[in-house]
């Protein structure tokens, strides 16, 4: 390949409504996104047509609460949606260059499955899958799965560990040309192109073959989002993708520059793991017409529901201390320990109240930008060529508006700096990504 | 509903390249159709044209052995294909009206996952997904998933049971009219109308809801084929179609009043039911021609593909005697039981050599009738309204060939005597095949 100037990757964050926890309670939002196969296909397409690399579809094996008023208000606590992997396999169907990313955890699924879903999601897209591995961060789960209690955080990732190393395996089964088909000869499948896994580890025990062919792109990229200490470690030795919360500039490029250095200890470059932040975006004309944009959703957020989502992020209850007074000291938590502490630093540096905090976390993000076309791509390239991001992780408060907003105002102004492709180089989620394709890694060693 | 003439219910056998072992060798035949989305939809597209009820993907989460030569010389052994659930869902986008309905098995998925993955399919295609219960029939499963061996017959079906009521308790978690989405009162959705299961049983712990919403047939329609003792109990309690295998006239008969029998006793009708055998059809304006179209895909037989494919379908091996000597005594097998028992019975009764008995398996189905189509449907017929069928599942030798000829030459066959539909009567699945809907049944009682 010659040597283009290097531009952002965009991947487009499209659970349920939308990213932000009032947005599907605007006017012109489609309130059922998320169980709506014709609007999902819509959205997909509009993603498609502007060059995103992937949609990314976020999952819960459970709602996120126990609270069934506090749950009944709101459409972003995985109360009633598709399945991811079932909603982007019906997307292949319709689309041709767009990526598909879904998430799906390490806790409770046997990896034999997993890796069959997504390989065979990687197939019927001709190579466009990826895998968002999680640990469960929620006590619900467990309620659902039989388990006394939710599994501690060090447990969960030494699972999710073999858990990767298991299913990147099974995702190596068969060399491209291993499926001749050849009638004259009466093979369906050369053996000799077949590799047998024969894991036996502390979890699992697990023979092979995947039962699966290879894609055009062998196997699905892999994503991750873990901020914490294991979670940095696991990204570094296995994923291709690292959706990250951004906050604040000198903490993005630090967790930036910290990620990327661990690489080289895995036989990786830089290049081989991209790192992207979500990023809500509220633009217009005028910097007050934006402005005007995010106050009208922000209007809408119930405030039972706001600070339940706050409660959520931190993994803990907030009792009866009052909204406008400060965030309490909180117990130790089992839930995401890296998103507990962004939100804890952000209030305790900018001295916010519980409102504040709720009202600015309503994006499950701490990156809103809001401005002209300019302003905003501004602060994109910021952070782009400043050393904190490799693209970005577009979460639109509600469809179709934010979106739209978006590829009709922010990806020209891109596209005019160079920042931006206008059309997709190549075939497969990995090529469009960039990534290198290596064959039979060994990312775990 | 207006008593019309009762007509059949046609569902089409559509995994892999289809029923028969040397189909794929055919060369007109689609021999990469279970690995290529376009083929599929090809074919879904022609099913759902010519009014089909379902099309049915089967599913092994193994192949279907440990000989790595034999397993490469055929397709049909669940070698190398989409994973069902994912390519229903491709399909979900791209037909309007067929139902979708695929294998999963009990023994080693968790009833939460499962019944979410068919109900997000039920909700994508708009009420018109349909999970086929089974319980895991092969070694092969049990080394993907971690365990020391095989589970016996009634601890699998112990399990299956309570799996089967997990499931169908998730299915009614929520009530038709739960998810309002009111955007004015700040309700996505009422509470009231949502029911937690709290399952406490032997093998699982399931708090739900289940978080997807209600499809509008409520819930996928649910499958079976066992045909062992507990497999009838378990589909007279909870299934909604039974996929058999038809055999003899006296023997589909007699099996069909056995089951259609036991509904009385939980509460259910006959019509509540549907028992569909498979049958593999060749066809042509001449007797001769359509002995010639089988001959053809016979005559593509490996011998050591047949002879294994009759092991399988034995749960043994012949060890060393001849092809052409007959069936040996047989050791108790933890397998498919009453597949075995049918393959018995007629090389006992029909004195057949193990070669015999091999090229007449070769199409997973006892009953393969070939001849002009007044000849074929007569044959239809007869089991239709001798009290031995209320309809078929159509496995094709292979694609598209063996489809286009029952689309083409059975179909119209049919309508001319008033046996089958010339357009859907309903929207769901459940609809176009005549079940009532029953709003949470204590099916399990």
């Amino acid at each position: 390949m010659t040597a283009l100037p290097k531009q952002m990757k965009l991947g487009l964050y499209a659970t349920a409504t939308g990213g932000h926890v009032a947005g599907w309670r605007h006017p012109d939002a489609y309130a059922d996104m998320g169980a709506n196969l014709r609007r999902c296909i819509e959205m997909a397409q509009l993603a498609e047509d502007a060059c995103f690399d992937f949609l990314f579809l976020a999952d819960s094996q459970a709602m996120r609460g126990s609270d069934w008023d506090v749950l009944s208000r709101g459409s972003t606590r995985y109360v009633g949606q598709f399945e991811p992997l079932t909603l982007l396999a019906s997307l292949a169907a319709v689309t041709e260059h767009i990526g598909l990313v879904a998430t799906a955890n390490t806790t409770y699924e046997e990896p034999y499955s997993l890796a069959r879903r997504f390989a065979s999601v990687d197939l019927l897209s001709s190579g466009r899958a990826g895998w968002n591995l999680v640990t469960s961060s929620n006590e619900e789960e467990a309620h659902n799965f039989s388990a006394q209690s939710h599994m501690q955080h060090a447990d969960r990732y030494r699972r999710a560990r073999e858990f990767a190393e298991v299913v990147l395996g099974l995702w190596q089964s068969w060399d491209a040309d291993a499926f001749p088909r050849d009638k004259a000869r009466g093979r369906f499948f050369e053996p000799s192109r077949m590799h047998l896994l024969n894991h036996q580890g502390e979890f699992f025990r697990v023979r092979g073959p995947l039962n699966v062919p290879p894609s055009p792109q062998s196997h699905p990229v892999v994503a991750q989002a873990g901020a914490s200490e294991p979670g940095k470690a696991l990204a570094a030795a296995t994923a291709d993708i690292i959706f990250s919360l951004l906050g604040e500039f000198d903490a993005a490029r630090a967790y930036y520059a910290d990620v990327k250095a661990r690489l080289p200890r895995h036989g990786r470059t830089p290049d081989d793991l991209l790192i992207l932040p979500g990023i809500n975006i509220f633009v217009a004309a005028t910097e007050a017409e934006a402005q005007a944009k995010q106050a009208a959703v922000q209007g809408l957020v119930d405030p039972v529901v706001g600070r339940s989502f706050l409660e959520m992020m931190l993994g803990a209850s907030l009792g009866s201390h009052p909204d406008d007074g400060p965030l309490p000291e909180l117990p130790p938590t089992n839930a995401n320990t890296s998103m507990r502490q962004k939100v804890v630093d952000v209030a305790r540096e900018q001295n916010l109240t519980i409102r504040d905090l709720y009202m600015r976390m309503t994006d499950k993000d701490t990156f809103t930008v809001v401005g002209t076309p300019a302003q905003v791509v501004d602060q994109m390239e910021l952070r782009f060529h400043g050393g904190a991001a490799d693209g970005f992780v577009i979460m639109p408060s509600f469809f179709p508006n934010s979106l739209r907003d978006v590829v009709e105002q922010i990806l020209p102004e891109l596209r005019r700096r160079g920042l931006f492709r206008t059309s997709y180089e190549g075939r497969t989620l990995r090529e469009n990504l960039g990534l290198r394709s290596i064959a039979r890694p060994a990312l775990l060693a």
